[in-house]
């Protein structure tokens, strides 16, 4: 990935390790990696100051203990009742210790599960309301539950059981699996991968509370330059001038399709009126299903499309969205848009079918194609938030290139599914010319050779990183 | 029921039938067999002047047809495609028509679905918002939208083809039944009694509109004079003077736990400085589920109980509810309050697991009992809405009557449950003294021994009505 990270670079960054001068459309994280993490407060002033629409709540929640007291709250950490978090746990601290959840502090307690379950809102004590449509929860088990006991606060430890956190002021109540499931997905049938993942198993028992977190969670996989927090995004788009902000998310390859959208939606912002319009291209970092491309390789295939120059480093800022995919459709595409507000963002592309799937048992999609953009246009605390319907884009056979689907004539266009896409790619088959720059295609290509190598038992061949 | 509404008239009635000076805690409709209904719109500006709550949306919608147009309305019903309306269906038509879902016109269309199901509220046309937590929808099946057709209006037919109401300016949408009842109950398992009733082998359609209401609906069962209207109860608290109407909503018979809850909450609404509250005694009126006690032998217990006179007919209205039960829990226990609102409510008494019953698989209750009151102190829309939870009433051995329960004491105090009340109904025992009027009690007896009779092939005992 250090051959990403050179090509894309752009801002001079303080980590010594990166050159300086180039142009980039992934931004590095510039205060990651520095000691001392710069306050919400004094952030927020300059946000505003800047015009980029104010995050939920009005304030960018970030839950990081200063440094001068992380030694002590490590040493707190080490005196407490325990919970070690799996992979997706630690996500979602991730997404929580950087404000994506504003005005959230914490995993959910019972008031604001419940809240989220039957409103996909938040009450918020001044009477205002935020979105908040999909459980942020962590669970833990009877015999969890024993040893925390009558504590008050928990450590939450990652895989090497080092504390990266505390949880404080902590409420456990009921996890009632059928209800969340029912609730947030609209289905109980089995076979719904974030379900099997994290809840099947989990246990019978929720802890919410407040999180002070002691080390910023890192991948170490390469792209945790290419992390940017809200706060960090902000100052991004405020250096750049932006006086509307775009936030396109992604879980799959970049064709061309996509790029005429964003380029097009950009167009349009012009023409409403907006000087500096920017990008944000947010492919999605945390856990997908088994049958998605990994982040790694998307990461890979989005460097070969922005190498082709179909999107404009000026007005594009490349970046990871640390969430997990709870595949919940139009429950789900809310919290996708809501996490933007508090990145800055204050358009938002939808697509048909937004973090749908097929339904796990019926030969059928599991939510209506138009209902995640009918549902976001309707749901309270997004209306700051203004709504770009995707267009429909197809490979426009007359001229042998992705355009607008136009109605008149549907004979001259071929639709190409996500489907049909990976099982060209599986056969080493090309696109017709134009539906995706070649780089880009090898990349898939690749990804789906790696996997074939590896179910033969031979090696994979690793993405570079 | 003769019996029943010359015992329990007070005010006098226009209705030359009635007697005009026996006290009642049952109003007879004053309106409803009159010949035009006084517009919402004088109404309402009377309701305004008495300090009132206001009905969701400004204005307590009404839908019926003016009885000048009555005429050229079934005329044109007969010329349009037609629906027959089921039982429940027809229920929803009573409710909708005097506006206990206001602003709600009629049934459905796709957006008030989908907010219903995702948000249990609607956001107006300015903005603000108001709670609507159950579907209120129309199921018709393949055949039937194929007769629609391109027709913008259809005609609504009762069990004798009769045209009841116009619904107008039609939008079909699709009937995403596990979607619909995922969210609503947050369960699919099989057994809901409300699914199985309307939804499992209804149409896969839904189609939504303004409704007219042609013919007002009545159930010809001895009890339509005890079925008020919003408008109508709303006169009759302007008529008492209410400054405080508190609602308590009951599909169960009333023992005297029930009946101290009641006198309680009076007395601390007059500690809260309030000069007249008054009680809205609100009993189901809709489809129940086959072990429930059916509405004639409740109104019969009902009215036995007032006889005892544990409630003061001066401060009590007596009046039935409408509406279906869906046995939803804490998603329909939203419904059961905004509905009151519209009459004139701002007070409402929540038990504890409001709208729930057992989880139709498992041994355990399909909601938490404390969700009910959690969620409707969150919910949407209600914010003007006082809640009253529930304060725990348990027979107290030591008074030998029922009594608030007292932790300090839990020896003295005996729980009886609803199952443990029908066991002893069911087997001519008696509860212990104090804990129902035995009239009352006697209602409960011969109800079930009415069952019996009828299981062994012999005619059942009829209800008086």
């Amino acid at each position: 990935m250090a051959t990403m990270a050179s090509l894309f670079l752009k801002t001079p960054t303080p980590s010594p390790s990166l050159p300086k001068t180039q142009k980039t459309l992934f931004i590095p994280p510039l205060t990651f990696t520095l000691p001392s993490r710069p306050t919400s407060k004094t952030r927020l002033k300059a946000r505003v100051s800047c015009g980029l629409i104010e995050p939920d709540g009005g304030k960018l929640v970030e839950l990081f203990v200063e440094e001068s007291h992380k030694d002590a709250r490590k040493g707190q950490a080490l005196g407490l009742p325990s919970i070690r978090l799996s992979t997706i746990d630690l996500q979602w601290v991730h997404v929580l210790s950087e404000g994506w959840a504003s005005p959230l502090k914490g995993f959910m307690r019972e008031s604001e599960f419940l809240q989220t379950l039957h409103f996909n809102s938040l009450r918020l004590r001044d009477g205002s309301v935020v979105n908040m449509s999909v459980p942020i929860v962590l669970a833990i088990d009877d015999s969890q539950k024993q040893r925390i006991g009558q504590e008050s606060s928990v450590a939450l430890l990652d895989d090497q059981n080092n504390p990266i956190a505390i949880l404080k002021d902590i409420e456990i109540y009921k996890h009632n699996k059928e209800e969340r499931i029912a609730r947030t997905w609209g289905t109980t049938a089995p076979g719904l991968p974030y379900v099997e993942e994290t809840i099947t198993n989990a246990g019978n028992w929720l802890i919410g509370g407040d999180l002070e977190v002691i080390e910023p969670v890192k991948y170490n996989d390469g792209l945790d330059r290419f992390r940017l927090s809200p706060s960090e995004l902000r100052e991004e788009f405020t250096k750049r001038n932006a006086d509307a902000v775009f936030a396109f998310q992604l879980r799959n390859p970049v064709h061309n399709g996509h790029a005429l959208l964003m380029t097009d939606t950009r167009r349009r912002l012009l023409e409403m009126g907006y000087k500096n319009p920017i990008l944000l291209l947010h492919p999605l970092g945390g856990y997908t299903k088994a049958d998605d491309v990994p982040l790694s390789w998307r990461m890979k295939q989005h460097e070969k499309v922005l190498e082709d120059g179909v999107l404009d480093p000026e007005t594009t800022v490349v970046s990871i969205f640390p969430s997990p995919m709870h595949y919940a459709g139009p429950t789900e595409v809310q919290w996708h848009a809501k996490a933007r507000i508090n990145a800055g963002a204050n358009f938002y592309i939808v697509g048909r079918d937004p973090a749908g799937m097929g339904h796990p048992l019926e030969k059928r999609d599991l939510y209506d194609a138009d209902h995640g953009k009918k549902v976001l246009s309707m749901a309270p605390g997004l209306e700051r938030l203004s709504i770009l319907p995707f267009r429909v884009a197809a490979y426009d056979k007359t001229q042998s290139k992705m355009a607008f689907f136009d109605p008149s004539r549907p004979q001259d266009f071929l639709f190409i599914s996500g489907t049909k896409m990976r099982t060209l790619a599986k056969n080493r088959e090309n696109p017709p010319d134009g539906f995706m720059c070649p780089g880009g295609w090898q990349v898939l290509v690749d990804y789906y050779e790696s996997l074939t190598l590896s179910e033969n038992g031979k090696v994979p061949v690793p993405v570079p990183a």
